[in-house]
């Protein structure tokens, strides 16, 4: 049997459970290895040896190192060709290419306000950090406006790169889960009718719940 | 003889001449379409059927049309893989990983705090639109903080992925050049030892002196 693949992380990091979700869908085993970031064990000097922005994930897949939770995806999806969900980063050039342009519209367009938000309306209030309200509505607004592509997008098509479920979907889970779930703005995405039919489907899938359910079991 | 590939957008525009240096890199021709964004042909209809965000480039090669520069750049490397610098996008799957975590941490870690500061302090002025000091330091010291990462990482290779120069290094050119050349603080590379060495490196390669040059030549 391979040696399980490694994730640095903690679970309830956006960036983590996008690299765990796909790991799940590609059927890869995986050991998930903690990293206590409230004592800043993310900035030590043996983390930063894989991780050199103290970020995380951090990954390792025998010798090799990666980072960036969508490049990691992209090198399980392409080292694993073979295993699980076969179509989840597309099975020719084109596929590929629309998969690439909306998971890039996600790292771009989506996630910046959204993680925005995440930690201004889910986090702050946890870590008893001032919420900044200029910020928040500035990011609302950068984030509707997106979201009115995503609505025209998913009404031409079932998922965002075309009719089957892929990277670029699944990108955009993290997020969304904790907008919907963790705050006030869920309607954003609930109240639109492609949108809403999107988010039902791709986070009612068995990977994406495995990964709700390990959030919840972590601390 | 193959129909050149269309980009459209100017060639001022980061992203798009991103995707100018990469075609020239890669020996495909193209023709370059105006979009006269100062009347905002970018959000008209015709445009926005292309580009849903309305932002540039768009980019169109016979049937196919995509958007995000950095998943037009995949998309070049591997559809005309047997062109022109064949190593760009990597030539073996651990080495693509590579590429892909460095273009990442170019678009999540250096790309946000860069940009901001191009507009800032290069476009702003020009435009006669009032500078926000706060916004400037904040992103200052973030691309600071990435840059010292850089520093660690040219110090042990030649280029961010490895030996060669490839896509991920390309990616940092529009940005920077903007910052050496039309700001206050093209220190930020120069005064450091391995990323000014890259740096001159990179900004010397006959690809992108083709790409300002069509800049000087267009408004």
């Amino acid at each position: 049997m391979a040696t399980p693949v490694k994730v640095h992380g903690p679970p309830l990091s956006t960036a983590v459970s996008r690299v765990l979700a796909c790991l799940i869908e590609k059927d890869v085993q995986f050991q998930l290895i903690p990293v206590n970031m409230s004592k800043g064990e993310h900035k030590s000097p043996d983390f930063l040896k894989i991780q050199p922005f103290g970020q995380v994930p951090a990954f390792q897949d025998e010798s090799t190192s990666l980072f960036e939770s969508r490049a990691i995806c992209r090198y399980v999806c392409q080292k694993y060709a073979e295993k699980g969900n076969k179509g989840l980063y597309g099975s020719n050039p084109l596929a590929k290419a629309s998969i690439d342009q909306w998971l890039e519209a996600e790292g771009q367009s989506f996630n910046p306000p959204s993680s925005v938000l995440v930690f201004q309306l889910a986090f702050a209030p946890r870590m008893k950090i001032k919420q900044d309200q200029s910020l928040i509505n500035q990011n609302h607004d950068k984030l509707a406006k997106a979201l009115e592509v995503y609505e025209k997008r998913l009404g031409e098509s079932r998922f965002l790169a075309g009719d089957e479920f892929s990277l670029a979907d699944l990108s955009h889970l993290p997020n969304t889960h904790y907008l919907v779930n963790a705050t006030d703005r869920g309607e954003l995405f609930t109240s639109k009718k492609n949108v809403g039919r999107w988010w039902a489907e791709i986070s009612s899938r068995d990977s994406w719940k495995k990964v709700v359910d390990m959030q919840k079991h972590s601390s």
